[in-house]
């Protein structure tokens, strides 16, 4: 299997990162990664490396989408950029999936304008994984649509439930409607309406879920707009981060909190890996007649390992037939 | 001053905990509250209480709204609860603001009908605040309304514009728009226009702001739908529980670890007090014509005490006066 990977995306030193995830991903698991983006850097971050790896090569792409860029404008006028060759890698056949760290907006754009959709879908989705105290569970759309209308969640809801069955290993998916009341007559008139498909849908539909059940691992697939989405991730990211800081600060201001600070150390390695999204790799965007994943802008190199075998998975699973044949039904 | 607290509402042992925050209160800041709901009951329990005061009274209410019962049919059927009652005492001149910890919905829509809307401002909005390193920030709406227009969402910010200021000591508060991305453009059809709305008000509009600006405190005033903001509200109450619980849970796991808990005893309580929700007391129902704050079904002794004092607050920052005249501009 080969991966095309776009090493010019992400915040900081993005293609020092990219490149040494790539290189943990191809030792611990034999797959190709193509790394895509400007040739010299590339071949110049490569030479850094303590070690070589005949399952890498590069792909030259001259131009580079930036994390802000508009992205129906980069859609238009950056065709030799890194995430659009990437992409079209796959397109070409010559990789089975793509990954990249980039402009989340370009990379959907691109990926919608050269892969297509799956027959029966009308809306691409952002599939992400939130940590629960057990686990993880998948909420989708994270981002990639607003002012959806209750067919699209109610395509999220089979395509999230089928990858979860798939990818995660669940067995009869519980699917929730995020909202703000148990009851069916709760929410907004999207919800309500979208209720009333869900109920008589195929999938496992235990009702709606509140913003308390979110991360208590109670539901394997939780289903919303991006908009709403979005802002859960985002807002929630932010404060795992700042309970962890304010944590460490306290421990910092008196030799008692430094002290307990040495002492946990260790726990509190392991307390972070439960709630980091590194762990978790990327977001996969559902929908696409291909496969791409999109990893976080502030990616490391373990969460671009992670993202890659969250692609080659994808791949494996076939599940983009798989959602093809669920739609159908 | 004179406060009525509906000692029925709450999730646990509800007038315990009513009781004692009353009395807490009463002690501290000398005003008067009226302790509303079944008399026997309260009398049993003022009775097991080390102290008495002159500055609490009772006032019977035969009814309870149940925490799960409809708004509406409580409405209709239920004129003789610990809510209504309090609400009507207020109305009558009796008490200058209701205190709440029980149904939310039915303490909103109660107050509603007695109360009635400020001239101008269209409909109520649950102003929450929110725990950021430095402080705290406020957002409306915490889901008084879904399916909220623009125009509401303007007379949100102008509410929590004003509520920041007089009560909250923030100079020319800042505020943002609940969106997902900065720009202009982004956003749904609800932000996109509300934001051209907002562009042209009075206030100190800032723009958009997204998920993960909400808890940096870079912001005054977080204005969003209910929808939104009641689940933002709920995920992130009920996140930083699970990020304390699993913290905990890897503390016990080590003899490491139990010795750092025991060292981080007064760390922990210090880092807890930042992210409590008991330590801001309550919500604020801005928009109608009388003072009603309503506290978490949850609240302990301490978060009723807190929701008191922050009624007295409004009643004596004369904010509902403060809100028509900006409203009128």
């Amino acid at each position: 299997m080969r991966i095309a990977l776009d090493c010019m995306g992400g915040d900081v030193s993005p293609i020092f990162k990219n490149i040494s995830g790539a290189m943990e991903a191809v030792e611990k698991d034999g797959f190709e990664v193509i790394l895509v983006g400007e040739k010299d850097a590339l071949e110049k971050e490569l030479s850094k490396c303590a070690k070589t790896s005949p399952l890498l090569r590069i792909e030259h792409a001259e131009e580079t989408v930036a994390m802000d860029e508009s992205p129906s404008s980069a859609v238009r006028r950056k065709r030799n950029s890194s995430i659009w060759v990437a992409i079209q890698l796959v397109k070409e056949g010559k990789a089975e999936a793509v990954v990249s760290a980039g402009n989340t907006g370009a990379a959907m754009a691109m990926a919608k304008v050269q892969f297509g959709m799956l027959p029966h879908v009308e809306r691409p989705a952002i599939a992400t994984r939130l940590p629960t105290p057990e686990g993880f569970s998948i909420l989708l759309d994270a981002g990639a649509n607003v002012d959806s209308k209750p067919e699209h969640l109610c395509q999220f809801a089979l395509m999230g439930s089928v990858y979860a069955q798939d990818c995660c290993g669940r067995d009869s998916p519980r699917v929730g409607l995020l909202s703000i009341g148990e009851e069916e007559s709760k929410g907004n008139e999207l919800t309500r309406e979208t209720y009333e498909l869900l109920k008589r849908s195929h999938i496992n539909f235990i009702g709606n879920i509140e913003g308390k059940d979110i991360f208590t691992g109670n539901v394997d697939v939780i289903v919303c707009d991006g908009f709403v989405g979005n802002i859960v991730l985002k807002s929630s990211e932010f404060l795992a981060e700042m309970v962890e800081s304010l944590l460490r600060e306290e421990l910092k201001a008196s030799w008692c909190g430094r002290l307990a600070g040495l002492l946990m150390k260790p726990i509190y390695r392991n307390f972070r890996k439960k709630l980091s999204h590194s762990e978790y790799g990327g977001a996969l965007l559902l929908g696409i007649n291909g496969v791409c994943v999109i990893s976080h802008g502030g990616s490391s190199p373990k969460a671009i390992k992670n993202a890659l075998f969250c692609a080659k998975e994808f791949v494996e699973h076939n599940l983009n037939k798989r959602i093809e044949e669920a739609i159908a039904v």
